[in-house]
């Protein structure tokens, strides 16, 4: 039988101050070298910090090694700990003892600072790591993550995986990606909208869910994807729309105090955003004011568009900031013509929902509302809407045997980090992007 | 504008003892009625578990809605908590002021005691609903998943979300779902491997993925989906598969740590299980020694199996808890030949890889590795496999330019719950089962 080994000692360069005088062993990445007659600096970087080594030349082979590391090769350094105040980084360099270079990188790299948006993304994984900024903004999305799931999770969430591949293309049939499954067809979850309400019929009377959702949309603007990550909230037992507004705006401003305190500093070196934790509640408006008061500034001024445009949100949120001094808005009361059949509506107004989406600073980062709940109006919407009951049928049923009145939304993270770091597109907000033209890498 | 009301209070079943004497709301489903000459009893359940309703007739509104709400109504009670020894549940009751049937239930059920397991399935909402141990899987699930997560989080790992629409099927082609995507074809991801791996080469330094996986695999055992919920971790810098045990030993046991200090007593009175936090160090057993044991008990006697079946799992699970007294093993170097071309070997020893799957009572839950991070190596490695590069280029550019050696593991959530609980079948162990022939609910 074996049994466990200790594992190398390894040291942070956030950790060099803390051991001056020591010999540690460091991690990284070659990030330049300066390789002069006499002396040879090289500075190292792994996903703390960039620290300097300081070499001799004496003709030895650690010589040969630091000359022949080509950029963005990954090195193991050991080496003593110096204090020297006349060093930029830090005040402290290494001066190495040994350097391995178990992963020599090839040279030219194949992108650099003049590289297009394109090519970036071919090189996903070099561009990231050679910019401090872009890894920052994947921990920044899992404190975010964090806080989120924190808040679902002391407000009664069950955290559930829900199924993304489906029997029927049910919730729309638009937009909707085929998959060949066993010589039949299934389909890509659009949002675990059905099954989370399946899972309120299931009694688990709160759920939370984290996972990817799938839009077979031809968009090609700066906040669409075709496969992106949903943060899914369902609540039992709701009223109306508003506890479920009460709840995301609870979530929201847990979150970003999260972020704020841990990040706060460092975002606003990296990106010049300063994060502000929002006052609850957010502001709110009806969609019928929140028209009039956009066509009061100029929007459509033909007096014909029913939904909010990106260029109507865009303005809004800015019309709201100015009224209000809130990045936040809630826009409720959508008409039930642009309304999914699942949708509730107010009593005795069935040309509306009791629905919202939430915008920051002008964004669309999430939608939400009251669930129907009863069965025969339920049916009666899909059938309104045209839609065929027989490829609802699983879905119908829940409602049949006692489904409780519930509400809930979904929420796009990288949209929410699009806003957070001011990131100009969404292709910036995640690990690797996928669009109508983008599998790869 | 409209600002926020506040929401209607409700209390649960759990919090009753505390409001002796006062005027609450429950809601709840109906799960039984007692409708005699004189006394109405309803039992009401909500998620924290159920109260008497106890309603004397009095030719009244109340009287007419009790008598006619089916079994699993949704409904919202009013009424004074009253102590009274006499009841079994909990030695309360509610004495009811008015009732709310917001989604009355239609009899008969469609399914009861008897149902056999697919039928079960197909209405699995209401089978979950009806058995608390089911719902109490749920909990625990989350429990388990967040117990895991804070190990990884506390260890140093970023939560990451990476696609799982592929443009190639690259990992091995087999057992790959097929998705049409705009005229073209993209790829299920069988597992985050490759753009986990990416991460690590993008320099984030250890990396934590939960989502789903898909296998297009025509299994039709009780252990396997075609799409389940993956935990996975990849470990930057780490020097051999040993190092990936370690970590994983201990998340393992913090997870199971936390999940019997919640749970334990409940997992017990619910699946009759106890819950024990496992030892660390796991035993370890390398694959050649765990063969030769099993061929002392009878194993594979024509000699000719390569890797573990199942039966040889389980018989290993208790041959090793036997000797150990551990419900755990770590299976190591595994043979190259059944092993992905991507697992790392021990040097001088081109047939073995420094692998490991991990078995928890005979069930394999983690495959795990050390990784080939060498281009030349890795690219040789695929070609042996019979593999073209050409669709491997993307993942293979990631190791072009300074990949630094890393190793990491896959685990089954549903498989660890199954272990967990005592389950029969994966099918109990998630939400929603997807199979071969099971794409419904």
């Amino acid at each position: 039988m074996i049994h466990p080994t200790e594992s190398t000692t390894r040291t942070l360069v956030s950790q060099l101050r803390s051991r001056i005088g020591q010999t540690v062993t460091v991690c990284g990445w070659v990030q330049t070298s300066r390789l002069q007659s006499v002396m040879q600096f090289v500075l190292v970087r792994d996903h703390t910090g960039t620290v300097q080594l300081t070499h001799r030349r004496d003709g030895g082979a650690l010589e040969a090694v630091l000359d022949g590391a080509a950029t963005e090769s990954a090195v193991r350094v050991t080496g003593r700990v110096v204090d020297n105040p006349v060093v930029k980084l830090g005040g402290l360099e290494i001066v190495p003892e040994a350097v391995e270079v178990p992963a020599p990188a090839t040279a030219p790299l194949p992108i650099d600072e003049q590289s297009g948006p394109e090519h970036r993304l071919d090189w996903r994984f070099l561009d990231i790591r050679r910019r401090p900024a872009a890894r920052l903004g994947f921990t920044v999305a899992a404190t975010l993550e964090q806080g989120l799931r924190e808040y679902a999770q002391a407000h009664g969430c069950t955290e559930l995986h829900t199924p993304k591949l489906m029997g029927t293309a049910s919730e729309s049939g638009a937009e909707v990606f085929r998959v060949d499954y066993f010589g039949r067809s299934a389909y890509l979850a659009q949002s675990p909208q059905f099954y989370k309400q399946m899972a309120i019929a299931s009694g688990i009377d709160r759920v939370f869910e984290v996972g990817p959702v799938f839009r077979a949309e031809p968009s090609y603007t700066s906040r669409h994807a075709t496969e992106f990550t949903g943060v899914d909230v369902e609540l039992g037992w709701t009223r109306d729309a508003e506890e479920v507004q009460a709840f995301e705006e609870g979530m929201i401003a847990h979150a970003l105090a999260l972020v704020a305190e841990r990040h706060g500093a460092e975002i606003q070196a990296e990106f010049g955003v300063e994060v502000t934790v929002p006052k609850t509640p957010f502001p709110r408006l009806a969609m019928a004011e929140a028209q009039e008061l956009l066509r009061g500034a100029g929007w459509d001024p033909e007096g014909g568009k029913t939904d909010l445009d990106a260029e109507g949100e865009r303005l809004l949120g800015s019309l709201m900031r100015e009224r209000t001094g809130h990045q936040f808005v809630f826009v409720t009361h959508y008409p039930a013509s642009i309304r999914p059949f699942y949708h509730a509506r107010p009593a005795g107004r069935p040309d509306l929902t009791l629905s919202f989406d939430l915008l920051w600073q002008g964004l669309e980062v999430t939608t939400g509302a009251q669930r129907e709940h009863r069965y025969d109006v339920l049916a009666a919407q899909a059938a309104e809407k045209g839609m065929s009951l027989e490829p609802l049928t699983d879905y119908l049923n829940c409602f049949r045997y006692g489904c409780p009145p519930h509400g809930g939304f979904g929420m796009g993270l990288s949209r929410m980090l699009m806003v957070l770091l001011g990131l100009g597109s969404i292709r910036d907000a995640v690990f690797l992007f996928r669009g109508p033209n983008r599998l790869t890498p």
